[in-house]
């Protein structure tokens, strides 16, 4: 947008006249440098995943000017984090920090609150701080992503001999996904699990490490992630509690080998008996990374052509053009398509393999796709590489589906049980229809749950196209939690209605978050809303939505 | 003791008098019922590990009345804990919740603070709420000990479908074992890496449920541990945030077979290259399940008998007379042995334990001992028992070294490398000595780091024995936090101590952990000073010791 459409240069945080807030800004220019503020008073472009804003949401369901910062602040140490602290609480100004800002779907860059500045961490703090080879493991600042890492081993030498975990997009931060509680595609798939060790600047100024690294001296930072006492760090993940300017994280050791399969199922009511039949092999490490079960719609979109090309009519795409499509295909006809990887030695993954055929086979019209038929850009290739920890972008593809595509996820969690994927099922494809939205259902599946992950894209220039997918959004969260199903992680728009749907005992946890935060952040300026917490400041003033 | 050696009945927890000490038990009296609160006016009696005592630490290194409860509250619900906590908040009365109160080398039973109220969680709130065959879960409340898990699945005729896990000793709590971050020996071993869901009621009285368990009506609290927003369950560990009161609990399903087996190294020198040799192999899953190094000398007290059956005169036993009778054992002599298990079907057990022995082999001396040639008792087949989820006591035997024997922990981490396994033995054999102690090390090895576990056994009935194992134990942890090594768990005694020494940054962790403590219980009435937070009514009172 040409700079002139915006209303107000630049957009002040309430609670601060603006020349308070431009004195205030001048200040923080003097303790870290002209160069590293920057006020928002540009035109907001969106670019695209490799180059994308760090300024409001470049996929926002809303306008633009909802979620978007006054300013952008580059700290170039842990020290200048602190400095940025101690500033916004001086100031009262509400501060939001990203690593990277690329948590398309759940945000991007943006701030919760508008008008906050955004400390975007990742520009200038982005060291690998050791790889340790022995160990299997490294510490990392904010602006290390999946492929500087990735980059990082190869350069050592150290790529064959142990790999990274990745998520769909290896552009993103490994902290910023981590601390989001993101999740990967190898037998360390839950970032979470396998991170070890936080550096953390609290909302007052003052830093912590946490685990072992609160013993100097030590050499187990990485290596034992729980220390003495407390073991802190998960309040630090899907918070506004802290700000990490370190993280441990641990690597896989190479397993000797690696094999990708696929399968297909021909009906949609397949579901619950796969489901079925994957929860035990889940569960005992038979199949062993987080495996995605995909419905054929959103593998057509995958191939990365507008929905366009298949149909031009109103609603969803009918599902007996997307089987026609799906049967042009390398993969053929399907309704589900199954991606996983055995680990190992030949004979190991045989062993495995022999297991799992012998058991997704009970499936009438189970085909087993041989990877040596499929070309190279097939989607199968780029889960071939998530699997074993080579970053990549392919999965960015489905976002041409809408023109100006753009998407939002919903992304609930169940139990690995059929019941429950029918249920989830149905219950998405309902309200997609009602909507008129095409519908892209994945099953990831977990050690004993599975995510499954909805995505709606949209046409970020069509407001009635936008206010559906919202729409269609608020009724899926709280109809799924009518029937017991939460989400494990949110876009910035849906926080309040998804914490307010964990509410057992009249709300309980969240006024236990509410208590945290007022401990660790009396003035409320950390992040404020992220998660649905709001520091008493904002309480009961309407922020929520 | 007969009850006249004690000098006050009840023992008054400070800043109350006694008299209304006495009419806030009995208003307690007629909350909970009169047999639910039993004033400590009793002898301190020690018993044994299967009826151990709820006063005191049977093991105490101090004086028994030291670390000594005034009364002791059996709540029946969740509601009751509840009243409990309001009213100590009430009366001002510390309370020390415990789940069973075996955490022998820890504090047994016994509370931090004189006189505090000790809530007897497990006596009446023992129950199994939920097994999950299908998710391979279960739920359990304080009293469910590993013993009765096991029992339950046998009822229910799933012990061949799942398995749980186990300390050394079976007679712990599933709970109190697990929010002390305690560890088993099959590959769950990690207790609070494998809890998925807690039941809290906080210092004010408030209940909540972490994860998925605020969600009304979810069926995925035990099977996806982290829910939306901070995950805070680990605050609930190793500290005195909260009284847990129902905890969800992976299983593991049956793998299909397993095999315990046991290498022995003849040298106390060959202890480096060994641990660098199982790093590896452990980092990628060849080894399993965390494994002990055992020292021989250890394995010799563990047959059972007094250290006077092989050594008459003062200080530590000769290692050649040690030796000697090792060599009179089934397994033979040794310096070090190796007890592990390979897990599977038997191809897949072959395959790990072909790559183990070729590695184990490349130490000069090494021998695998042949099971078959191993009698019914031998500590062997207690390690096998506990290695796939049968609960033991066989254990115990080694406290039986001394007379009246007791025994106290130091557990510092390290990476698992040989150079630091080296230092370490070299710093606890030097102070052992120093102090004329036997040194028991044995070398239980986690994923990426070890525990040093050193027994301390003592004479509890001997003065100077008691003072020299607490010199000793207290050097321990002051030198080894000098090269960089901290206690993963602590005897209640040692607690400041060791909390001290995780000080970075002029002491940031414990300062945030007082500042938590501070929001979470403002009156300081749970557990002051348990893992070195004392609440602010207690702080710089010189309560620490
Ligand atoms: C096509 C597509 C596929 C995707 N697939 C996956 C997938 O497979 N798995 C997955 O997990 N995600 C996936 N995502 C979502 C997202 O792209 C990734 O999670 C991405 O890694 C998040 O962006 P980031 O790493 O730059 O984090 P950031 O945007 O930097 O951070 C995310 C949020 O965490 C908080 N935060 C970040 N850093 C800090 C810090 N240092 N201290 C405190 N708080 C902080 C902030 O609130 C921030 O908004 C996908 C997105 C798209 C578009
Ligand atoms: C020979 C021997 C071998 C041992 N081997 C092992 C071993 O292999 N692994 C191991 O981990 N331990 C071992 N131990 C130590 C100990 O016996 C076990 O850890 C035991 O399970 C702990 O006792 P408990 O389960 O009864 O816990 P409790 O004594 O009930 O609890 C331990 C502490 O946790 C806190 N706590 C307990 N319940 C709650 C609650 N509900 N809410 C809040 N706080 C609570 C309390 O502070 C309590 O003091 C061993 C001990 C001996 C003597």
């Amino acid at each position: 947008k040409p700079q002139k459409e915006r209303q107000r240069l630049p957009v002040v945080p309430q609670g601060i006249e603006r020349d308070d807030f431009l004195k205030a800004l001048a200040e923080l220019k003097e303790l870290l440098g002209d160069g590293n503020v920057e006020i928002n008073d540009k035109p907001l472009r969106d670019g695209w995943y490799m180059e994308h804003p760090n300024t409001h949401d470049m996929m926002t369901i809303l306008d633009e000017e909802e979620f978007v910062a006054s300013a952008v602040v580059y700290p170039g140490s842990t020290e200048e984090v602190q400095q940025v602290v101690l500033w916004a609480n001086k100031h009262r100004v509400p501060i939001f920090p990203i690593s990277m800002g690329r948590n398309l779907g759940y945000g991007g860059a943006a701030p919760r609150v508008r008008g906050s500045v955004t400390v975007d961490l990742g520009r200038r703090m982005n060291k690998i701080l050791d790889i340790n080879a022995e160990d299997y493991t490294c510490l990392v600042e904010p602006g290390v992503s999946f492929y500087a890492l990735y980059e990082a081993l190869k350069e050592r030498g150290l790529e064959e001999h142990m790999w990274i975990d990745t998520p769909d997009l290896g552009g993103g931060s490994v902290i910023g996904n981590t601390v989001d509680r993101g999740v990967g595609y190898t037998p360390y798939g839950d970032h979470w699990a396998c991170h070890s060790g936080l550096e953390v600047v609290l909302p007052t100024g003052e830093v912590i490490r946490t685990g072992m690294g609160a013993l100097p001296n030590n050499n187990t930072w990485q290596a034992f992630p729980y220390g003495f006492g407390p073991y802190s760090d998960g309040i630090f993940s899907q918070s506004n509690f802290g700000i990490v300017t370190k993280m441990g994280m641990t690597l896989m050791p190479n397993p000797g080998g690696y094999e990708s399969f696929m399968y297909t199922f021909p009906n949609d009511d397949d579901l619950a008996q796969l489901i079925d039949i994957i929860r035990p092999l889940r569960i005992s490490n038979i199949l062993e990374n987080v495996a995605q079960v995909r419905h054929v719609t959103q593998y057509i979109a995958a191939s990365g052509h507008p929905r366009s090309k298949f149909y031009t009519g109103p609603g969803p795409v009918p599902q007996d053009v997307i089987r026609a499509a799906a049967a042009e295909t390398p993969v053929g006809d399907h309704a589900w398509a199954y991606y996983g990887m055995a680990y190992g030695p030949a004979h190991i993954r045989a062993h495995k393999l022999a297991l799992i055929d012998r058991e997704f086979r009970r499936i009438p019209g189970a085909r087993r796709i041989d990877p040596a038929t499929l070309p190279a850009d097939e989607y199968f290739w780029s889960r071939d590489r998530v699997a074993r920890g080579v970053p990549d972008i392919h999965e960015l593809r489905w976002v041409n589906w809408a023109p100006n595509g753009a998407h939002i996820a919903f992304s609930p969690v169940s139990p690995i049980r059929g019941a429950d994927a029918r249920r989830l099922f149905a219950l998405g494809r309902r309200l997609h229809d009602k909507y008129g939205i095409d519908f892209f259902p994945a099953f990831c599946v977990g050690l004993r749950e599975m995510h499954l992950i909805v995505e709606i894209v949209f046409d970020r220039d069509d407001a009635a196209n936008k206010a559906a997918a919202l729409a269609c959004l608020r009724d899926l969260v709280d109809e799924a939690a009518r029937e017991g199903y939460g989400e494990y992680r949110t876009h910035l728009v849906l926080m309040d209605q998804v914490a307010g749907t964990y509410s057992w005992n009249d709300g309980a946890l969240m006024k236990f978050n509410e208590r945290l935060k007022d401990a660790l952040d009396p003035n409320g300026i950390l992040a404020p809303g992220r998660c649905g917490i709001w520091p008493r400041r904002y309480r009961g003033r309407g922020w929520e939505m």
